[in-house]
């Protein structure tokens, strides 16, 4: 009778809230998007269906039919857990999904989690904000439905730090765009694939140079002079959950 | 011979990572700021000392003080916990201590938190991105060391939400650089103060009416069309854990 929309959080699943790990290991149905990590969706007792409505190429679920199968479950099932990469408030469309299940008369409650804009950057021991370098950070997506929407040239401030979630397919225009905008071309840039997880990459490059970058997807772009620094190392990534 | 960077999230216990909780069962020593909530540190054993260095108003330790203090423990324990509010890289000063921390030839390892740049406002059923409504997120601090020293002009962009933590004592100026920036006096403004604790409180309101609001501290001010929206419940907010 509750859908809990749970943030998964970046990656490893002892980047998981204790919350979430409770809410997962006591779920009837899980219903995950394709970022979720396999160490997290691991916590699942072994009975208890996932769902995997993650969007990919070809093959999405539209919004709608994720509206639709949440609200079904949740009229037969007491604990419904809506998983979602990174946090769910935070370009997870979990706003949408709750005002939806809201309308029907379910109750729905959210499970804030450690967003991939600030851990993946932390991953490559880079700060979003600095003392005397960066003063903010702005997070926007760099993947839309239509091809590049946002006018990156109104976000491009020397003194805040730019993160750009999906930011990989555009990163031409967006590089063209915050340079026309003002933004130095030595800027620095660093690139975080596939962060908290076995197959982070980190690539350190500056703004002109970004469209000639490859990498792998899911990838955070990072630009400002905070992608210069690299403070501090990271352990072993997955610590053992019991 | 470690210091652990930690997030301690934006309050409620079940908001910690299962990293950091881990981290807090084993330290040999914390140390902590005044934000932390007493039902993080609950989960220090018995015997360990729990350092609070947090920056009260007349009896503040300095950055450097800190800095040396968690040198000098860590060149004599095996594993020092340094607890920040939230996310350490989030306006942590963490990227700072880190630097002071490598010169010194000391490990360092960071350990993202839930940050209440986002976590506040969704507490208050807010989602800091939502489709049709906001493309994005920029989160500043109101609360510097010599008045307010950015620019709120610059920040006017009524596509983004704006999330500025600690900015209840310049609300006033804040509130008049936006609507000088060209945001609407409307402008929908929610504060939410001690999110994710006992002593949680939600007002809503708008930018011309911001100054007038009074709020206890420590508040999370974010303005935007998102501001007035409410999406989900909370539960009760403390979960036991074990």
């Amino acid at each position: 009778m509750t859908v809990y929309l749970v943030g998964a959080g970046p990656g490893s699943v002892d980047l998981l809230t204790l919350r979430a790990a409770t809410l997962l290991r006591h779920a009837d149905v899980v219903v995950t998007d394709r970022l979720v990590d396999e160490s997290v969706l691991a916590l699942v007792p072994n009975g208890i269906e996932v769902i995997d409505v993650g969007k990919r190429p070809g093959m999405s679920h539209s919004q709608e039919l994720i509206n639709d199968l949440l609200i079904s479950l949740a009229s037969s099932l007491q604990s419904v857990v809506r998983l979602k990469g990174g946090d769910p408030f935070v370009f997870g469309r979990g706003g949408e999904e709750a005002l939806a299940l809201r309308e029907a008369g379910i109750d729905v409650e959210v499970v804030p989690g450690v967003t991939s804009a600030f851990a993946a950057p932390a991953a490559a021991g880079i700060p979003v904000t600095h003392r005397d370098i960066s003063w903010g950070v702005t997070v926007v997506t760099g993947h839309t439905k239509d091809g590049l929407e946002i006018d990156f040239r109104s976000l491009a401030n020397p003194s805040l730090t730019l993160v750009i979630l999906m930011g990989i397919t555009h990163r031409h225009s967006i590089a063209q765009q915050l340079m026309e905008g003002g933004l130095s071309p030595t800027t620095a840039v660093a690139v975080v694939a596939s962060a908290w997880t076995q197959q982070q990459r980190i690539m350190r490059t500056n703004l002109v140079q970004l469209p000639a970058v490859t990498v792998p997807t899911p990838a955070v772009v990072v630009v400002g002079e905070v992608a210069n620094l690299d403070v501090g190392s990271l352990s072993d990534l997955v610590l053992q959950v019991s």
